[in-house]
């Protein structure tokens, strides 16, 4: 098995977590939030969504919210853009990256994104024009890379045929989404495989999704194909679609899980574990969760032998 | 990464479950249960513990469910034996096989078992003997292999001496049981390494706990090393000592989760998922349980297909 030195953690919940919320987050709160997520360690942060405020209403706030956080020189601060409009207010927002979306189900884009999946990957040329002109880098984030909640399985072929297209394109990376949490560690190994094939030096990540429980396998499936991004957000908060239709348990990763699971392997995240740990049990009060990841219900050596009564004899 | 064809699942259910609810689950029902545990197709199922009685006393029926269940032909049905005496009930029992229980950490062997680890070690020599005289397989499952919860990281190579001692021993295999739940995939992957570098015939098995979310990535890494058997919970029901200290999520890895994932993966385990997770579904409502697995969420790809109206594209 291939494990990488390090790898960078991108933390989602500002943009995928806020965005299922039923209630709106106030900005005060959302700001407070991210600059704290900013102290964990973590390199990049997606903080919000350039869509229109009445299609994501709960991040209304997007531009507010770019402007009060605390940048800091070591952390990149990513934005959703889900069309040209969207990359001209993250231009005016100064985000240092910007997540492209592109959605492979065709069905998908149609219900959800109010589009085709031909307009979405016909606007990519402008919208990494914009961005490059202001030094702003492009991830393609593509949604539904393996399942889609109406088509069912996604052809790889056509998940291949729309990595082609945004590199064509000129995106700076890609990153496959296991947007309904059903992969298998086969699939994403096979389809890494086919990418890495294609596409020996893109820069390619993963963005976490945990339905089936599968997530952290995935994981490992796919940092022995190359894989070093991974897209995970603080109390698996996110995932929209199908909590909305009242399944549990299909949120993201969460980062407190991944950093815990990486940092134990001995693969840096940049991250610091204890922190993002502090962090997630801060998020999950100030929003009211429940113990929704195995670091939060108390699933780490540390906190095992602290119950128990004795000395972690663990190794890092 | 390297994938069996196909895999041995062992249920851990009516032991390592039954064992660690606080209520004495009635003998009809543990029968009834374990029945429906045979139809699963699952190919070994260990029924019970033939401890003393004053020491587990919710498996205080051992001998009685021994005898009440239906026994089928292609179902290897094992317990677990603490000493000679466990043996000797074994023997009456007529069980197939027997789970010759040794404890790594010295700590917990003289707080949980009340006895030291050189006299198990001792003792494994008459159970062999015993348990072959009468034509029974011994499994030798090797609890605190990883972590113990009084003496924190327990050092490979004791675990590896162990090792030694069980195959001098003349057991028909060995399973290292993460009973702790906090191992993760690099320390599985270098454990089994060391295994098979110094028996590399051995026949090796995992037996999983999930307290930090990584079991089936641990599964994913025995798997690459070459370890094709696997020890799992319906419901993920299990896992004693720390539950009883009030930590939540720790409980043996859910038998559907694991079955779902390597179905998925293509890795035969000559169980048929859709029984497995209707059995489950069945022993959550028996048992009073909650949703405690991905697959009971509703995590798999037809039920969130279903859940949103859609088609099962997926491939099996």
């Amino acid at each position: 098995m291939r494990l990488p030195d390090a790898v960078h953690v991108v933390e989602m919940l500002p943009r995928d977590g806020f965005q299922r919320l039923d209630e709106f987050v106030p900005t005060d709160e959302k700001v407070a939030i991210i600059d704290r997520l900013s102290e964990t360690g973590v390199d990049e942060i997606e903080i919000s969504s350039f869509t229109h405020p009445k299609a994501v209403p709960t991040l209304r706030d997007a531009d507010e919210v770019a402007k009060r956080i605390e940048r800091r020189d070591d952390v990149a601060y990513r934005a959703l853009v889900p069309n040209l409009r969207g990359m001209e207010r993250a231009v005016d927002a100064e985000v240092d990256k910007v997540n492209a979306l592109v959605t492979v189900s065709e069905t998908y884009t149609e219900k959800n994104v109010n589009s085709t999946r031909e307009a979405v990957l016909a606007g990519m040329d402008d919208i990494v024009e914009l961005a490059h002109d202001h030094g702003i880098e492009v991830e393609c984030g593509m949604g539904t890379s393996f399942y889609c909640p109406y088509e069912g399985r996604i052809d790889p072929e056509e998940t291949l045929g729309v990595v082609d297209r945004v590199v064509e394109a000129g995106v700076d990376e890609v990153t496959l989404a296991t947007t309904m949490g059903l992969a298998n560690p086969v699939e994403v190994s096979e389809m890494f495989s086919a990418v890495f094939e294609r596409h020996p030096d893109l820069d390619v990540g993963l963005h976490l999704h945990d339905t089936n429980g599968m997530s952290l396998a995935n994981t490992l499936a796919a940092m022995d194909c190359g894989v070093d991004r991974f897209d995970a957000s603080v109390c698996g908060l996110g995932g929209g679609v199908v909590l909305a239709e009242g399944l549990s348990g299909v949120g993201n990763t969460p980062t407190e899980d991944l950093v815990h699971m990486l940092s134990r392997m001995g693969v840096d995240t940049r991250a610091d574990f204890a922190t993002v740990e502090t962090v997630a049990d801060e998020v999950r009060e100030r929003l009211g969760l429940g113990a929704t990841s195995h670091v939060l219900m108390g699933g780490t050596v540390e906190n095992v032998l602290r119950t128990m009564g004795s000395d972690d004899g663990g190794t890092a």
